[in-house]
């Protein structure tokens, strides 16, 4: 480890945001950064001994085990803002941060696009079953039996997205170009042309797929239930890249090894890393690892967005991403 | 087998077209249909045996080896059309069938749509690697190794179509909602805004994705050759939907192993059922049985028209989808 330049401002790095693999050496240029991870003393020791009057932190959602509130604010008293790695917060107590005057800052839109894509990316791997044929071709199926199952069309499918923000939007755009009828379900209606459902239970009676793009919050842990999957019915496919807890995964799973709904494409789990085993052998089921966010184009501009923050917090200007906590 | 009505019009069967197995039934009802396969006889004998006087023919590319012409028309004085189950006709000797007064009818755009979204959905999975993390989480590896690749944005990308007919259209019109930017080759400039390249090697050196949409004729076989592939560069992505003859199999392989390329999603084989297999360890290639087009909506349209194109024969009024050979 390099010796860190007492000169340049210090912040404490809560998880191991995959960004400081990648973009690591260019951050450290600018900031002194304290990787509790790459010390041996506990998380608590290591802030009294090296960070207690830290005034900024980047926090990533994915590694960090348990949500920054109150035990980590009492022993970081001089924090003034916590830039994530995230567009979701889900991990970060914001009323109490409101209530000690500590600003956040997340990823805002860096990743909208990525993460619509990779959304159609599953569900059209779903419905026309390519990792399927791939994995048939690669064990040499191909010339020993010729059949495979017809598949279904991707245009004219009914497609609800549940949460109709940056992602949901980008999610349908691209979703219309493939010919499928498009509606949602979301806090408050929009002004979209598409036909709104408050109720998402009402918005799965009416769909062939839900795509799931909402935030995870107290309102939506456990959205989707049983109850919402039913209504979906036999023929209904289910695509997550919000958080997992938005569904009810131990009753998703059900479904789907019951084949009471068709198919799912899960790039996000309740328990990440650990996936559902009874998944594994589904070919109806596409899982992928929490990286529908995960390009070179937006690593490079969360580094920036990241970078520009922490900035602006030093030099007492805005910050570039706020979260309005409304 | 139950007893064919002789009251039906006769039709023979080249090939097993897939759609046998889904609408065989429907289409017994309106043609007695003559199926060499279900004869021990040499097709040459079965012709003689029990259809040297048929009209009409059914015929798939896919399985049917070997090129229908002369050789087959001697067996057959009395064909006067055949329809085709494939939108494209490389298997039928077109000259001959003119010289002959044999009408040929295809499944024109039935089945484009599906393809176009196969197309797209290959190109999703190579940049964003969506099959090979499904294999990733389905083998257990994500709690073993957190660290996964970062991937590349579908967005941005420089799209070349080659061959602009209906399917290459919709796959423009499709990448287009991600942000891609379209360019094309094709025989003549279209009424398009795309820019047009008349050489596939320009194409290829102002893109980052080449796809191929081309029908397969004497001057498209191994229209893509190592010098294109050259062209297209370490970062270019290579996607097939049209036929495996379009590319030189053998230069394509030594590419992607050889990392002149960056990656490939292939439907379609020069050699098929065969797939060349060292192909079948990289994770930059995404493979597929030749199933772009099959959805259980494509095979009821495909029924419906193969269907109407038999019943216009028999009452002799105009083919529905009449191939013109121009």
């Amino acid at each position: 480890m390099a010796k860190p330049s007492t000169a340049l401002p210090a912040v404490i790095v809560l998880g191991q945001p995959t960004l400081f693999n990648i973009y690591g050496e260019q951050l450290s240029h600018k900031f002194q950064f304290l990787k509790p991870w790459e010390s041996s003393l506990p998380l608590e020791q290591f802030i009294s001994t090296h960070a207690q009057s830290v005034q900024a932190m980047i926090s990533s959602p994915k590694d960090f085990v348990g949500k920054i509130s109150s035990s980590l604010f009492c022993l970081l008293p001089s924090l003034r803002v916590i830039v994530t790695s995230s567009a979701g917060v889900n991990h970060i107590d914001l009323l109490e941060c409101r209530r000690r005057g500590i600003s956040v800052a997340n990823a805002v839109s860096v990743f909208s696009e990525d993460v619509a894509d990779f959304a159609v990316g599953l569900l059209i791997d779903v419905l026309r079953k390519i990792s399927v044929a791939d994995r048939f071709v690669k064990n040499g199926l191909w010339p020993l039996h010729g059949d495979f199952p017809l598949c279904s069309k991707v245009g004219g499918r009914k497609v609800g997205i549940v949460g109709l923000g940056s992602i949901g939007l980008k999610v349908a755009k691209r979703l219309e170009a493939f010919g499928c009828i498009i509606s949602y379900q979301s806090r408050k209606k929009k002004p979209v042309s598409y036909p709104f459902y408050p109720d998402v239970h009402e918005l799965a009676t009416k769909c062939d797929v839900l795509v799931i793009c909402c935030a995870l919050t107290e309102q939506t842990r456990h959205l989707i239930n049983k109850e919402v999957l039913l209504a979906l019915g036999k023929g209904g496919v289910i695509i997550n890249i919000a958080r997992g807890s938005v569904i009810n995964e131990m009753e998703l799973v059900q479904c789907l090894v019951q084949r009471e709904i068709a198919g799912a494409g899960l790039d996000v789990f309740e328990n990440e890393p650990n996936v559902p085993e009874d998944l594994f052998s589904l070919d109806n089921v596409v899982l992928t690892r929490h990286v529908a966010a995960c390009t070179e184009n937006s690593f490079r501009d969360l580094y920036e967005l990241i970078s520009g923050n922490l900035e602006a917090f030093f030099l007492n200007k805005p910050l570039l991403s706020p979260v309005l906590d409304d």
